[in-house]
């Protein structure tokens, strides 16, 4: 499957995310990452950000995806996905 | 079909982005809207952003999806979608 995972997480929790998230995913713009996983990676990735984020002040949204989206990008690409997959 | 937003907006224009996209989307989480637009929406809102941002430096990636994707919120839920729609 693919996954988009966005974050709005407390400035002192939120290096240890996207250090555990890019050992993951790929970064593709602040608070941005995604990526093609396998249901076991998923499951991986959802408990390990469980364990680093307050589950009672922080927010993390993963979308499952069947394959990786159409995108439109505008202005600048951060970290142009296309050129890393 | 279903749009996700997602924006890095320096700060001196981010709120006029947040309110254009206010008009159009559900706002979900900091930096990030969504929902379910026609193509002519689309397209407005397409417009609507390039005209707000400056992009030579902000980046906004809007994610185009046939329906809205299954999603796992893992923390608070700061504007759960499920309420709205």
């Amino acid at each position: 499957m693919y996954i988009i995972v966005v974050y709005d997480v407390n400035v002192s929790r939120v290096n240890k995310v996207k250090k555990f998230l890019r050992q993951h995913l790929i970064w593709v713009q602040n608070s941005v990452f995604e990526g093609e996983v396998t249901l076991a990676e998923y499951e991986r990735i959802k408990k390990g950000i469980k364990e680093l984020i307050d589950e009672n002040e922080d927010s993390v949204i993963i979308y499952r995806l069947r394959a990786r989206p159409k995108r439109k990008n505008l202005g600048i690409e951060k970290n142009p996905v296309e050129d890393i997959i």
